[in-house]
């Protein structure tokens, strides 16, 4: 049996709803779009939160993958 | 169908206006004019913003990408 | 006779419950899924605790490798 | 029509003078006589700026990339 | 002669106990099983300390090289 | 014309004093003996200062790229 | 007249007394016994000084490259 990587689990999330929370302590919520080897991700219709309340409503949004601690499934 | 990837969001925001907000609490506003895999950026007719104030009014501006949080379509 | 390595152990752990701690303080706690070279890893049934308290339960979560300090079996 | 890439504004900007703003909060006004791709800079008859203030003048500077924040024409 | 490199000293630590001094003021003591190029290191029946008391014992602990700041021989 | 990169001013600099401005508020003055394209730097019969003050006299001294903010001809 | 690059330095510091300062204000002070490319080095019969007081006394000791300021000989 061949053994998943962690690329595999951000693969079954696109399309999803996902929550990815950075290291300044914002989280973005959103659908997963894509994402690449550095973590960049792309989420739509992306909410940005911060201490439980949402701060802003976005379109589209990249967030570069050095400032991303985790990515789950909401 | 083939996935899309995370510079393909910034591809299609060229000549667009978009928001950059950086680690040290900075956000630059202007048409995105350039972009590498670095995530460096360039933005023409770009503002700086801080504390949701109006800083400074730039020409172009470089922005190194490893100072990037995210880059989301105005 | 071979040397190991430390990808090693993390392999000998997958399928197995394991404690992630963070630089940011935070700890995981989860079944080891998926891991690769640069240590970011996916667990599964995954709780987040700081300072001792449980903060959040997830199904799975992906851990960005540079976030992370120690591995360790539970 | 082909693409712009983040360093042809650089490349533009040769022989001007630019202003060069620090992660530090230091900022450097010179003619932008280098750079590279790690976007290490070379600036002459330059200035460093604190707080808005002059606080020393150099001839040549060799700034190192990766503690750059952003680049702008003067 | 041939010159020593620095893995070389890790090299001859193995299976004996080593001191891991990490950047955010935890030591962990312990029986070095394994070492990468990274310094990635794993540590057999490992003891974690702050401020010169025991905090843990784990069995195993994998530790993520760039929180290493000095590894020596017990 | 052939452009001019940021390491030909450092070469122009050689056997010359430099100022050497650190990330931690140190500067080191010095004869420039040797960089590389880390930006690792030798000085020779170098000072330490620190808020303007010499704090140490050092023969050589080995300064890692990584902690450079600026080069500058004294 | 081959030029100097940083390295010939810590070559010619081997097996002599060496002082290395960290980033976080630790010095140790040691016989040079082995360097790399990363700057990963090792001190044999090596002290660790802070502000000015001997702390411990080690035998060997591995040190992660990116964790130093300064090499100098003593």
């Amino acid at each position: 049996m061949e053994q998943s990587r962690p690329l595999d689990m951000l693969n079954r999330a696109r399309n999803n709803t996902v929550l990815v929370d950075l290291k300044n302590g914002l989280r973005y919520v959103g659908k997963l779009q894509a994402f690449d080897i550095h973590i960049n991700v792309v989420l739509e219709e992306a909410e940005e939160h911060k201490d439980g309340e949402l701060k802003r409503k976005l379109g589209n949004v990249f967030i570069r993958g050095d400032t991303i601690i985790t990515i789950s499934p909401a």
